[in-house]
């Protein structure tokens, strides 16, 4: 690309898959990226285009022609053609709307009705459909016209003169059975169907969890829509499990779609600053915490040696607890009406948890500890100290087990993402709590 | 099933899908399981099975006589019956394999060959094959004789007489096109495929990023050994998130496979009590550089105020680097030789992120602190005090976040796993300097 030689380009991109060229293209600066369309035509530009996160689509399109454009738009499939609609600026999607074919605007316009993030926002509606008073012969006859129009035959789904979805057919029912065997004689029930309005991620589970590599979208009439395809649940559950994984890291925003590597710095920034300089300041209720219980502190001062020990165990039991039942959540494993269960179970937990902890600290500090003639304490023995912090321990993880487990369910209930409580958070919190437990503790067993 | 109704269960049985049996099963108490399946007989057994968690299948199995386990064995596809042998004991190994017919008892050794964890482990051998010098007619004939036996058709693998891969043609070439058209003229190349003792997440990766329904396992020879297929792909990704996801807040060990609820408290117990303990003495390092900067602290008790804020930014900071790095080398975002690049960008979001907190944290100590009328300290200004903490802040966050992004990739470096860098371990470790860090800036330009 840097020597500008075209054919070589051409043959390059001829042999590598259109994912490895959408990469390419990333890498490529502006003046390189118009070379390389220019170079591949727009039949292969549009896979590409597909292809490429959405936050760079609006930008590749700058690089056509009208002519070109109205080709490329054409070529889409319809479900990546409303993806970039949904993606670009009001006014590209004026423009980009002029240049399609009635046909193609009607069916953007009545998929552009759906949220981005519902089945309906994901789907094709380039699938195959017979009915069920056809023959083998007949529905491969209709099949083979419409196959360049079709996504994918791995289902054939039979409607009614209505529309309404009967039921399924593989391929190979039709390809095995003799040419005169009518439809309804081999189909299938389509037991498994999701709303066009239904959340995306619910569709994505369904695929997932019966195999399917097809989806139908119905209304709520029950007609036909269109499909979503394993390839789309793929896609799906890795955005889902990303955003996850961000968000208990206390990462906010959406994701760029951008690799990390193409993200600028400035991007990165953004997305990260708003909770750290949020939290900063809630720790400042533990630092009042500690200047408040100044006083304990001073009297005996080797309770510092145990101060972050105590606060941080919350941080980690409460996390991990969190973290479990996030991950419950977004997997469906448990619903919004055990919410009992869960405390119960998490309280069990958390005490297991305080109490094994509690041990080993207690023998620690009885029995480890002395061996490196710390100044002693004046007015208590190791082994006072040793009760006090274990019960504090205990407490704060007990507190912060329940607490983890509980916040994001409660997240749930009240309808928001479970997974705002991220782990910073979370810790933010039992560090206050940490504090007033320990300083607490410590000032009623040690009498100070 | 209370009632032990047969015929009403067997009713429902039918109409329901057995991923729901399973779970279903799950639920069930011992003689309860014993009921379910002699009501639902061997036949759906097998699905059922099949579908359960690993944990439960070696019980699950017990409930059948040998006659029946016998039919069962042999009626599951040969990549579910390998799972099976993989997670039973040796002797029930040994039991179910000398249940087993003779090509069956052949095929399950040559798969049990390859780790349960690579392409080969998890792949089915069960997959359409024909010949380039066949007819659409004859492929058609060959496939519907091994139908039963193949568990895709959604690509027909083209293989020559030594059975190496040669191309792919879709189902929909052959029954779209003339009984006489010979496959060669109609295959396509295989262009994608993987290596049967390469990872499974490699294969995962591949049929997402290439939008695969079925990807073809080969051996060195490049001898087509099996598929692996896009359900396949949805569940190794799936485990691999809710793995990344539980190592980043500290839980260890393997995922049981079984649900949240189902998951009894002492395993839950076990999967973090490591953890915690082991980082509850990790943070006895940072009461011991509390404990030994004392006099500072007494010195000037206010900076106690702050102390919480800066410890806890940095591990903030940290963890959501982390975070980035550990979900980028996930996705296949990153490579190994793009250190560098990594820890100069880090380096930049940190300052950006740092000098922020500084400038947020020192306006609110010189504006609003004086507000709230504390004990002003005797030997410097507020101004002095916003200075130091800015500071200390800065480097923190600065530090925390370089350090965040380059411990998960000298994990990789060194062939771990990024995600054994957990958030909470990484916050134990940065607390430590958190707390240097602080004193020491303090001690400095408040000189104390």
């Amino acid at each position: 690309i840097d020597a500008e030689d075209g054919s070589a380009l051409l043959s390059i991109a001829e042999t590598v898959h259109y994912a490895d060229l959408a990469s390419l293209y990333e890498e490529l600066e502006d003046d390189e990226r118009d070379f390389f369309f220019k170079t591949i035509g727009p039949e292969l530009a549009t896979d590409v285009v597909a292809e490429l996160p959405f936050s760079l689509i609006e930008d590749s399109l700058s690089h056509f022609k009208p002519a070109q454009l109205r080709f490329l738009l054409g070529n889409l499939s319809d479900d990546d053609r409303v993806d970039i609609f949904q993606v670009v600026s009001k006014e590209a999607q004026v423009r980009f709307f002029s240049l399609l074919g009635p046909r193609d605007k009607e069916l953007t316009k009545s998929l552009l009705k759906y949220e981005e993030d519902t089945a309906g926002g994901r789907m094709t509606t380039q699938v195959g459909r017979i009915t069920p008073d056809m023959t083998v012969k007949q529905a491969l006859a209709i099949l083979r016209r419409d196959r360049e129009d079709t996504e994918t035959l791995a289902r054939i789904f039979v409607v009614d003169e209505q529309g309404r979805l009967e039921g399924k057919v593989r391929l190979r029912d039709l390809a095995f059975n003799t040419w005169d065997t009518p439809i309804r004689d081999i189909m299938e029930d389509a037991d498994e169907y999701i709303l066009a309005t239904e959340d995306q991620e619910d569709a994505a589970r369904l695929l997932s969890r019966y195999d399917l590599v097809v989806l139908p979208v119905v209304d709520e009439f029950h007609h036909l829509l269109g499909v979503i395809t394993y390839d789309d649940a793929l896609e799906i559950m890795q955005e889902e499990s990303t955003e996850d994984i961000e968000k208990l890291a206390g990462i906010a925003g959406d994701q760029t779609e951008l690799s990390y590597l193409n993200t600028t710095s400035v991007m990165h920034y953004r997305r990260r600053v708003m909770w750290l300089v949020g939290l900063a300041f809630v720790s400042i209720a533990s630092g009042y915490v500690m200047f408040r219980f100044g006083g304990v502190l001073q009297k005996a001062y080797v309770l510092s040696l145990f101060l972050p020990m105590v606060v941080a165990s919350g941080g980690n039991a409460g996390g991990q607890a969190a973290t479990m039942v996030i991950r419950a959540l977004a997997l469906g494993e448990i619903g919004a009406g055990t919410a009992i269960r869960i405390a119960w179970k998490e309280a069990r937990i958390g005490i297991f948890l305080g109490i094994t902890l509690g041990l080993s600290i207690a023998a620690f500090i009885s029995f480890i500890l002395p061996q490196f003639h710390p100044p002693a304490p004046e007015s208590f023995s190791f082994y006072k100290l040793a009760l006090a912090v274990a019960c504090a321990i205990t407490l704060q993880v007990v507190s912060a087990t329940v607490l983890g487990a509980m916040l994001p369910i409660t997240a749930r209930a009240i309808k928001l993402d479970p997974a705002v409580v991220s782990a910073p958070s979370l810790a933010s919190i039992v560090d206050v709590s940490g504090m007033l437990i320990y300083f607490g503790t410590a000032a009623a067993i040690l009498s100070l």
